[in-house]
């Protein structure tokens, strides 16, 4: 039984979380950290763990979390993660973090994305990237993994292996995302509010979302040669799920039979990735841990689709998927 | 052409009601004030008026709202409004007031509810509610109306025929509303917020929804003697909309059939209630002034459902068709 | 491990319950028959299902049913499933049906209100209701079990235990219910259409639903003597979830707090009712077998709210609670 | 005073048009054509018209249409248009054909993409486009004007300009378009079945939608040259709207800026286009014909963001536009 720690208990990828692990006959969460003072019961902020969590929230030190825990997940804010996160390696607790604090291998990419000095440069570089699917091995042995972006997760899966093939260009690939609102916090804003994006849908942060780095980064690992992506976010009025749609070159003649060969010959064992002919939608791997992946050839262009919850493959699904590797758990424990 | 000004223009029902004055050939919006600092243009705060009205929120005095137009529409949170109301109507504007602040017979009863001395207790009792099915004689010749509450509407004018007619009793009457989430405003809270409230329904304030008193004093006016009512709102994942469920007790012998003909006649020559045989749903009525009523006998019950948009019959349009009245336009101008 | 065959997989409640066996360690899914002639992969009628279920759907003989399974759960229509049933338990297998079909106690009830005569009318009356917070007993033994509707669920939780106690009039009781679009299932029709319901909300069969003859039963039997019922289903703009709003007429000086405290006393040992003091929202049981309720004592009259997902608590999970007691694997299996 | 007749009124398109017309003063709906048999009311068909319009829905041939109106809304199917338009032609009944049957130029490419054989070939190439901001003048004299399609509106009013102007290339043009619900019609399907689409997004028709050479054509025009364009529908849960996210290369060194200002040039004077700084929502033009644009430039692409109402500007709101123009109108009456 491993004992875990949730750190920043109050969002949507923390209640997530929660309910993944109640299911998991080898974890035992033992702890909630938060910032709010007076202890609030996990169910006065999340009723739908009424009777199934007996925690409050409790405003804990690393040595505290550590004192119970072997692992902490980190649902943190960007910056606050990577001032926290050394104090808890430090402290002997192994760590998922959930922001995007250990992604990008430069400070000075984080820099220009996050408008701050990184708190823990030495460490950029050598955290692993917690998508199993192509980080596997480095994930299992590590104290400190970093938890992959929602929309990266959605980009990455499908473009990675055509890029590994050289099947398709690093470059001029335009990643049109789509996601519900789920994703954009608990923390209730305009943009959130239900008669502001009910019945409507945007695009936003065009050209200066975060997660545009950390798409790039993957890609150009995948290819081995600099990626440059354009990555247009869009809000959808649902709940959860990511639908991206992808556009890129290919290289040379390639087919579409080829494409979706690849992509179904580099999942073909993978117990959360599913190659499909139809056009998948995001309700089929809606509270779910799976991403659904296909491919077209049209007019010149492969175009890939890709679906993943957000709040599920795009976090806390994910960061259990890591915590099962980390701790020699089977990989599909609680996710199936 | 009636000058008009707009008192609180950051609101849902204010844009609600310039997009309705917009169309109306005799009407012309000359101002809209806020308690905004910065002067934002009207179209910054509201962008589906992007090019459709040309003005800026600005903080105004009464006197200067009533050196420019005759006519004013507070749409502000009570007890503000009543705190405004006396100056505009001192300076010669005539008022249409969206706040429950005139609505109330009694200073006691507005105490009681909303927890505040009234700032303007010699009217109460004197301004008539404005809903022109009830009270159209009383609404014409007046400086201020009192325009109703959104669940008030949608309550009143199924029951107020009934109650007249002496066909229900009138204790043991039970209103069970549902409505879509603009009536909770613009101001983004956890209730509102999209993840919160979509794919969700709750009911709240129960026993102690501040349209409970407003519901009970109009339907004993009907009923010529106190009524009893239990109110019971619902939050509904949906934009636009009340359908009001009531449930009242039938005195005497009464059929289905006289009750659909007694709110037949009853409004047969109403331009805005519309009494129909089927169950109506709340998208027959939304975006239009429509009141869509209908009625059953069930299981020793009368029960009656009823649809309103929120925003035009329960708010904006109900206020310009009073306007309307107040200032001899045709009562259906800009309103069909 | 218990092998079950699901008859009738094409709809909602289907696909629900695969999903739930599938987390069973119990329980192996060997059959899916449906009428489909073509064999149709289960994943190709259940996207969601792709990778996680190997099966077609094939039409079997109950014979060909029980030589695979020794459980059958049947997602059939009314009528079908009492045609079906009798052939599966002389075969041997052990039923949990889903249909309405075994719920009443009369054969002269089902005929007023289904209007057919009841193919297998020697079994009604005998078969136990598949509700374990109240006939958990009777269920484990059987091999026929009636698995409860969604709307009665919803109603019949909160109110029994009032009614056993005393606190509650059995006559004049109201139960106004909202459900989603799922309860209305999987066969498009107008009603169901997206651009119909969405942002949309009515009242639908008023005084003619199939489910409160239901409700009636089993309320009488929980006051001993005759319920008189009267029900209002609504469809609301959501995928899942009922919530339903029941008024009674409290016998003698009942208080608020005694009403609660009968509740929590009930169920303090149940495993999926949760008696909250907040209003529960539909969101907090949603994807759960949870049950919610909470009570308000308002102008004189108890007021009830409870909450479902009606594909779980209301279907599919209900019948995995049932199939757990009758095969004997913990109660919760698979129900967490 | 201009008789109007509207064949097919079962449908979205149909109602819209009828809830624009109602408000036209320069308008009369004289009858409405149906292939139903039974001649139901207008108001059984669309409840939201009950005591807004007391015409039944009949089969009317040709000439009957021509005896009462001067002009003819077709919202027909492909196909069915083309057969039966030149009859009311032929008439002296101008035709306003919501159909795809008279935007392709050829009688080869709409067999290509339609599947049938063009049952009046000989008007291809000469029917004016209803597009008013870019056939104004040609649409005004004719008899026959054939109204754009949805997607066609939302893609060829950001790039045409462009294309015009020499800013982008008209090669290597990708338009990601996400839609409304209403925007497939009123026959209820599984693709648009509530618990389907609701909480779920899809791409559907990749490389094979209809409205693909549509686009192309009109880019084509205004580029003078062919056009290459990759048209992705994607189906978004809400009821209407319209967004599209178009990319394309620009031609030489072009800012961002150029871009706004030639989109802001060329509708400077356009009643119904609103060019802006905002990324726009569609829900700043619902319910309106206003069509909303914005561009940028990132990672070397010109990127247009562009709003409609699929059923208002996408439809019936620019077919009353056409209206007006042919028959004198004032072009915006009933549009504001």
């Amino acid at each position: 039984m491993t004992r875990v720690a949730i750190i920043g208990g109050a969002g949507y990828t923390a209640v997530e979380l929660i309910r993944i692990l109640l299911r998991h006959p080898g974890a035992e969460i033992v702890a909630i950290s938060d910032i709010q003072e007076n202890r609030p019961h996990v169910a006065s902020i999340h009723p739908s763990l009424t009777g199934r969590l007996d925690l409050c929230l409790e405003k804990l030190t690393p040595a505290e979390v550590a004192a119970r825990a072997e692992c902490a997940f980190c649902c943190l804010p960007h910056g606050v993660s990577a001032s926290l996160a050394p104090q808890l390696l430090d402290a002997g607790v192994r760590v998922v973090d959930f922001s995007a604090d250990y992604r990008l291998d430069s400070s000075e990419g984080f820099a220009a994305w996050y408008n701050q000095k990184h708190p823990d440069p030495g460490r950029l570089g050598k955290v692993p990237y917690g998508l199993p699917e192509l980080f596997r091995e480095q994930i299992r042995p590590v104290p400190l993994v970093a938890n992959p972006g929602c929309y990266p997760t959605s980009a990455i899966l499908p473009l990675a292996p055509l890029l590994k093939a050289g099947l398709i260009e690093p470059v001029d690939i335009i990643v049109d995302s789509k996601s519900g609102v789920t994703g954009a916090g608990r923390t209730p804003t305009l943009l959130s509010h239900y008669p502001e994006c009910n019945e409507s849908l945007c695009a936003y942060n065009l050209g200066r979302h975060r997660h545009t780095p950390e798409i790039a980064q993957y890609l150009g690992w995948a290819a081995g040669a600099k990626a440059e992506v354009l990555f247009t976010p869009h809000l959808v009025p649902m709940d959860r799920g990511i639908l991206t749609t992808a556009y890129s070159r290919p290289r040379g003649s390639v087919t579409e039979q080829q494409v979706l060969e690849t992509l179904g010959d580099f999942y073909a064992n993978e117990p959360f990735v599913r190659v499909v002919e139809r056009l998948p939608a995001t309700k089929d791997s809606a509270t779910t841990n799976f991403c659904d992946i296909t491919a077209r050839m049209v007019g010149g262009k492969v175009i890939t689709i890709s679906c993943i919850d957000n709040l599920i493959k795009g976090a806390s699904g994910a960061a259990v998927q890591n915590f099962n590797l980390m701790f020699g758990h089977p990989e599909t424990t609680a996710l199936g």
